[in-house]
């Protein structure tokens, strides 16, 4: 499987925003839903600082 | 691996823009870099419209 681990980049820190992503979409211009393996859903706001799918990670950042 | 295939979505149709994606990152607010697992590179004007690991599949939509 090749979900992916979503972080949000904040203070320097990666924070752990949800585990087994499948699906990103945005919801608006700066809101993303993210629906995990199970159906599970969250909801990011922040823009995508970068994804390393090989590496399974999603990092998000809050907007300066 | 856990790469994916970037499409753009124009006119209705799937154009594939580039195959085994590792490195999404956004160039500016509009222009997102490709990395491919080979080091190979290319960038992309436009938004994303959703991705879908499980399935390998990013989907790239231009502005309207």
């Amino acid at each position: 499987m090749c979900e992916a681990n979503a972080y949000l980049l904040k203070e320097g820190r990666e924070e752990l925003l949800m585990e087994s992503v499948d699906v990103i979409e945005p919801e608006d211009e700066r809101t993303w839903r993210l629906v995990g393996i199970f159906g599970d859903r969250k909801t990011v706001r922040g823009r995508i600082k970068s994804m390393n799918l090989v590496n399974h990670k999603i990092f998000f950042e809050e907007d300066a």
